[in-house]
């Protein structure tokens, strides 16, 4: 998350007297599991620095606070990397950039899934992107008919899960996006275990409390054949998508609460995928993309969600909700910045009804800042962050100023749903996850090329082949040192982002396991 | 517009006294040019009624509005049609149908366009469509050096205009809108006129009056070369689509000024065409369609705004203004009305950020009524409108209540642009424009088919092959009287809503004609 966020540590503001805790929910994943703690099929990479793992709050004041959330900032890589204590140190150099990879020995990612990813070249401390790859088992809450589950193994739902978290500003969000986003997702599925598993239509009403007098009345669970013929169809697929919206907000609100913790600093892109029953989700909130490559073809899987793309939803905003603006910025949009010298000209201008432009003549309210302003990498959300979804940043304020940003950022996904069972998929099919850092110099074409050229060098059971082609690309986004910088083949400056890959092999599961 | 609003007309508030107008823009095209005036080129149809013309006030108070609405309905179709007092009696007659079009003998429209209409089956005294064919001049204002510009006849612009307007709740929005968008659009281009003749960029800012001192000061022209390199840059067609899209604003400002006239009762859908310098721009406000079918393919060329399509944005904004919800309605969206007795229970809902569905527990404000309910044809705001873009409409208010819908609706079009250059079109090549009459019984693909079908059986240069096409578009989605009803062929019900269809070649301006 290159130059995103503009001097977004300085005005973080700083954490004084710890507050008490916020309200809960009883569903909500345990913030305790931001703790280290080894799991049972490998060690965790260990923190770097002594202390960073210490929950006293530390001095407050505004005192350098970006030194401060520096010295917070936690340094892990992910579990599966499987670093020791000096690959991690390798992982966190930022002068040789070594690509990391999970190492062929351990027990290898569900599906055979490919990971590779590289620090940046020095523009944050440490590797802000995060990844987490799970294979996670939902036991339902309750049957439908509001009788208490007996526990029963085998009834249960389990979906693959892989998530790419690119960091801004701190480590601390795309950390525990990392950790706990798919125990929100596990939550909000577990009311739909057996709904999931019918194939009626999913029931209008759940009874409020299982086990409650009346819950098991046939008269309060409404089936869609007992309402009027209007009632709306829903599908069991808009069902997960709800349940990954909800848990997106889950998370974001979590992050909130916790603002004053140690390690929840900053914000992050979510790109997320959900494999359930046939069907892959990919719920995308920021900058980060995801595309199919099917038989040498692509088909994008997600869209960017950045100042120009949301253009018109953040004036919308801005223009119904004046106050967010604090009297430093307007909603209108102009080409550059308006000079005091030209009041009463007519300029081009673009409101948030306007997908074109016009003259209009220039104001005092004018020469205000713009909500919205730049172009490509460089566009801004007043002045200060470079995309408008996310998980996190509920402490980051405009540049020089106390006027909170979080408002006109979202923490929905956009989710797209690719239906497995549609296609007939060959080995060489794969579904790419990348951060911003492979993006900004690689074209959807250029990764198609590479799946070809790399997929083609290997025999389509060898199952190393995935995690050849992460390495492949993230290496080809990287370049190589030369001319005082990292460059690619054309001489042009390679990333020097964080960059990390996920490639997910679409036979399903367990046929390259 | 069938069914599109439902009681509507007896919700309008009915206007007592006349209050003074409210201020005009300068620019702002006459209301008097609402008046019939006899053409140069054709007689217009004259009203039906006496005494619709009259700007008296009527009656004030709530008794029988619907009656004092309907009786002050304007009475006209396009004035191209050329109707005799005779012809404008069968036009108007809901049991024979005949469809018009402009007459064989007759000065042809624009680029030989077809046309066909036909009336609705009963549900409204008239037809509340209209539609407009114009060529328009556009002499520029003044010069972009700010110097007083010199009539010089050659230097201004033509554009060339078709638009289909569905009115609703009334004919006079629909009525008022086929007289004046276009003049709107033409003072919106205005100021164009040099800038869009002159290849390179447009100029950031004009001065902000012609010959005031100072405004031929090079200094004060700030053109893309003085300014720093991050300038947005502005192309020539986005200053297009932004004059239209102003056009639409002024255009159902204008209606609000007006709105206690007798003309401007009800809303419309407005579905316009604007030819110029080589492009198409195809701007729509409400649920009309413009598809081009080219070389036997389609291209959709707009998308309809509904409750549906739009439930997002609706959401959204009765989340954020909950006034405007007057404690009637809940901004979230259930599979159907909530009943008392579910209070307590958990139902799938979805609010304004999600696209999938989950289950929430009832409490009591869920009770009210969905801001957005309805499926297909039957989708409605507040219970009311199935619309959710257009002009007019300012005195809409939801039934029994006075609670304005007006808020919720947009009067912005999406524009889309289509290079005419780019392609080199045969005869058989048109843009088919039509409002929800034919597309609610007519399929892109059976539009198409019938597009290769007629223009087969004539001469690639027979200019009245376009009118024989939109006769049988409009035929075909009429049909025939049989069995209690208008039938299509395969004996499902024809359109009972009015229909209207233009046929635009795409060979060109005068390459038919």
């Amino acid at each position: 998350m290159l130059n995103r966020v503009r001097s977004a540590v300085a005005h973080l503001v700083s954490s004084g007297g710890a507050p008490p805790p916020g309200p809960k929910s009883p569903d909500q994943p345990e913030a305790t599991s931001l703790l280290p703690a080894a799991p049972p099929e490998a060690p965790r990479s260990p923190p770097a620095k002594a202390g960073s793992g210490s929950g006293s709050g530390s001095g407050s004041g505004s005192a350098a606070p970006a030194k401060t959330a520096e010295a917070r900032a936690s340094f892990s890589r992910p579990t599966f990397l499987q670093l020791s204590p000096g690959g991690l140190r390798r992982a966190d150099d930022h002068a040789g950039r070594a690509v990391q990879s999970p190492p062929d020995t351990g027990r290898r990612l569900p599906w055979s899934t490919g990971y590779a990813e590289v620090i940046n070249a020095g523009k944050s401390r440490h590797n802000e992107d995060q990844a987490c790859c799970e294979v996670v088992y939902v036991e339902g809450r309750r049957s439908v008919s509001g009788a208490p589950r007996e526990p029963s193994p085998g009834q249960g739902l389990c979906f693959y899960y892989w998530g790419l978290f690119d960091g801004h500003a701190g480590g601390g969000a795309a950390e525990m996006a990392s950790r706990l986003l798919h125990r929100h997702i596990r939550e909000q599925l577990k009311d739909l275990v057996e709904i999931l598993q019918d194939p009626s239509p999913p029931p209008l009403c759940l009874p409020s409390t299982p086990g409650t007098p009346g819950s098991s009345d046939p008269s309060h669970l409404v089936g869609p054949q007992s309402c009027w013929p209007s009632q709306k169809e829903v599908t069991h697929e808009s069902l997960v998508v709800g349940a990954i919206e909800n848990a997106f907000q889950l998370m974001d609100e979590q992050m909130a609460q916790e603002q004053h913790g140690h390690q929840v600093e900053g914000g992050c892109c979510a790109l997320v995928v959900v494999y359930l029953l046939g069907k892959v989700y990919v719920a995308n909130a920021g900058d980060s993309r995801a595309i199919i490559v099917r038989n040498g073809e692509v088909i994008p899987m997600s869209q960017e969600f950045t100042p120009e793309s949301e253009r018109q939803r953040l004036q919308l905003l801005g223009f119904l909700k004046p106050e967010l603006l604090g009297g430093e910025f307007t909603h209108l949009e102009f080409p550059r910045r308006v000079q005091p010298k030209e009041l009463g000209q007519r300029m081009l201008y673009r409101d948030q009804n306007m997908t074109g432009w016009a003259y209009k003549k220039i104001e005092l309210e004018d020469l205000r800042f713009p909500l919205v302003c730049g172009e490509g990498k460089k566009a801004r959300v007043m002045a200060t962050i470079g995309v408008t979804r996310g998980l996190g940043d509920h402490n980051l304020k405009v540049c020089s100023s106390s006027l909170p940003i979080k408002p006109f950022l979202s923490c929905f996904p956009e989710v797209q749903v690719y239906d497995l069972t549609q296609y007939e998929h060959c080995p060489d099919d794969v579904l790419v996850l990348g951060t911003d850092g492979l993006w900004d110099v690689t074209s959807d074409g250029e990764v198609a090329a590479t799946v070809d050229r790399v997929l083609s060098t290997y025999e389509p059971n060898d199952p190393s082949r995935y995690t050849a082609l992460a390495q492949a690309l993230v290496l080809g986004a990287r370049g190589t040192p030369r001319d005082r910088g990292w460059r690619l083949p054309n001489n042009k400056l390679g990333s020097g982002d964080d960059i990390s890959v996920f490639i997910i092999p679409l036979g399903g599961p367990g046929s390259y396991s």
